[in-house]
């Protein structure tokens, strides 16, 4: 049985010896000031039986909890367990935005783009998201899932058990067909659960140069027919079957030039009529209204937001469309960070993720995302726990299933190698995942 | 016996299938526009011979360079070898700025001024490095040694192979003696090169509150006397004998109300006359010269310089020492970064280091440094490298020994899990070091 399946099957597991256990509370997103109660339990454990957490708390109540449940004191020691040693946990961490099935990179861009070359000389270099799409065409979908293995393993052991994978490499129907298949397969290899989003509207592609309208007409007619719609709360099969590509989410990048909003609204209703959820890229480069569009739709996230306007973040705090916030992409493009504290003000349930792509941010670090939240961003800890965790969950729909450590959960995990969530963003961009669990299989170590 | 003996007594390695080698050439520092120039060959190979690099460069040169050696084909395969597979390799990193050797955290302190506490108020509250100092004289030796040695494996795991490590959280003789004394007894554990100095000028300490003169006769008169100077050169040895407390550098922090150039003139110069190289944390916080008095007594190099005055930039130049700038520092205080374009352009060499310490860095990321050097401090990929390997080699007088891959030097090296050592900025703050090898010996492997 490969270790996605265990892990998707779910393990007994008992974790003892936790010297703080940090996690947000609750079946939904946490929204604006609410972010920043978290539960902080010194001395504390948790059983997870089939996967499923049954107890979370002091250490003291573990016994009690699990008489309750019929196990003695032989039952609990029978289990198989995990000792912390003194050191904090928290849930596993939910990436919910990223592009981690590509071909190629784009290391001379971004040192071109260090150096101070515009936007424009780098196209006239060769560079921009054409040359990933060029090479994504040309990968096979074996090299696909190689490539993406890798990157999931990586992402693993900087303890995220559940990551969003968008396509929008291809952007003709048969490449963004074999990301979503690629994504299929990877669910069956590495114990990451992964949700998958098709992203064909990304960018225009050569054979519509200037006809936006004309490729969402393509999209909505030829692609998204040709994807199956996962459920609400759904995410990829483990079970290594490479049945039709399927996506939970579709996502358009809704910017001035590129899908203004007219053919954006068109895309997502077609797509929500069909039965997938809704995510925009929006509002990152200018203030176009995405984040309004967002809210209009019921989406249940718009990311970037960078140049998002405050009534706008109004009415995704009013329609519950969770702000997800990639200050990775910031550091990189050296942008300045997107104002997270008046989403919260706003009401915002924030989240957090890395938005690894070869372009603008070829970053995994978890790390990282936690010093600039914290650093500058002006997030506390436990607002930066919130949004990569259950924040990050709502914005993938699972919030119900993963994201925080209480009974009902699925029992994934890290435990820090550190006393403290605190460490989180003190360690400065330290990997701090000392072992990371998915429904209670001990999937990695360090 | 021991990978730190095994390491530094030197082993045989072919390291063949290295898809870019890249690497600055020499035996000491590149100034100025010198440290753009590298080599970067493809399709290349290494041969390491008890521990010295014989030869380094094209894969269609190694056959004739191991004959001329006596070498055939037969005893070129008779040795252990690494097959780089295509992936890019580059001298050790060596990480000339450190304070590994600390007993007690200060996360709270980083949350303070996170949420924008100013210096004043931390104090009051009980932050700053005297917490250090009560936390590290409370620790045996035994203790120092178990936390500093995680912490240089961690740093190994990082492409670390040579490090500066500081006394400075004692201030007292024996705490600070203790000190030195654990980064001995750590130079027998692990396979990470150490060069020791003392720090005792770090802080005036509460017993000499307010009388930094009479502390600084105390370290002359009472503590350099009890420090055995290691030669130019000269690194710990891991024998694993704990001898007497040993250091190749005194430092001092040079601030004004700290101490201040008069009392940091004293202290160099009766640390010089006993044999000791010199260092200086200089011109941080305010200009008060000290990059200037760096200069004048011909030290090794000079530290942070985030208000060095071009002067005393070139005055440095002029007098070959070495600019060390700490750009993880400057990230996690929230300052601007250190002008190293202006210090490149006034001749200086420039190095770079991470300046872990409990306090205001608390990071050990190698990654993080190169990305913040190319992205916010304007260096290429090869000023950067230069920076971190051969220039921080020069910072500890070292540079005829390791920092560069060529004949001669020590093989120290990295294999990258990355086609081009141009993937060091551009995958952002991820740790690309696949293995890592000290001296022949292969110490590290992901």
């Amino acid at each position: 049985m490969s270790g996605a399946r265990a892990a998707a099957e779910g393990a007994d597991l008992l974790v003892t010896g936790i010297g703080e256990l940090a996690t947000p509370l609750g079946a939904e997103a946490r929204r604006g000031q609410a972010m920043r109660d978290i539960a902080t339990v010194p001395d504390a454990a948790i059983l997870v039986l089939g996967g499923e957490i049954v107890y979370a708390g002091p250490a003291a109540g573990l016994a009690p909890a699990a008489a309750a449940l019929g196990l003695g004191e032989g039952g609990l020691a029978a289990l198989p367990s995990l000792e912390a040693g003194g050191r904090a946990v928290v849930p596993g961490f939910v990436d919910s935005h990223s592009h981690f099935v590509f071909a190629g990179h784009r290391a001379d861009e971004f040192l071109w783009r260090a150096g101070g070359l515009g936007y424009m000389e780098i196209h006239r270099r060769g560079g921009g998201i054409r040359r990933s799409v060029e090479a994504t065409r040309a990968a096979s979908l074996e090299r696909l899932v190689e490539l993406g293995e890798k990157r999931l393993w990586t992402m693993l052991s900087l303890g995220v058990t559940t990551v969003e994978g968008k396509s929008g490499y291809g952007l003709d129907k048969e490449t963004e067909l074999r990301q979503l298949e690629a994504m299929g397969v990877l669910a069956g290899r590495v114990p990451v659960e992964i949700v998958p989003t098709y992203l064909g509207p990304h960018s225009v592609p050569p054979e519509f140069e200037g006809r936006p309208g004309a490729y969402v007409d393509y999209v909505i007619t030829e692609v998204l027919p040709a994807i199956r719609p996962l459920a609400p709360g759904e995410s990829l099969s483990p079970s290594g079957e490479t049945g039709a590509p399927a996506a939970r989410f579709c996502d358009v990048f809704c910017e001035k030039g590129v899908f203004e909003l007219a053919d954006s609204r068109r895309y997502l209703e077609a797509a929500r009529a069909r039965g997938f959820g809704l995510k925009l890229h929006a509002d990152e480069i200018e203030s176009l209204g995405g984040a309004g569009l967002a809210a209009e739709l019921g989406a249940t996230s718009a990311d970037h937001l960078l140049k998002a306007s405050r009534p706008d973040l109004e009415r995704m705090a009013a329609a519950g469309v969770v702000a997800t916030c990639l200050p990775l992409t910031a550091f990189t493009l050296r942008e300045r960070y997107a104002e997270a504290r008046a989403m919260i003000e706003s009401g915002c349930a924030l989240a957090l993720a890395s938005d690894l792509n070869p372009g603008s941010c070829y970053s995994q670090s978890i790390p990282l995302v936690f010093a600039l939240a914290v650093l500058y961003m002006g997030l506390s800890v436990a607002e930066a726990l919130t949004a990569l965790t259950l924040n990050g969950a709502a914005a993938l729909g699972l919030a119900d299933r993963i994201g925080s450590l209480e009974p009902g959960k699925a029992g994934d995990l890290v435990v820090l190698d550190a006393p403290s969530a605190s460490f989180l963003p003190y360690h400065v961009g330290m990997n701090l995942a000392a072992a990371v669990v998915k429904r209670g299989e001990i999937v990695y170590r360090a």
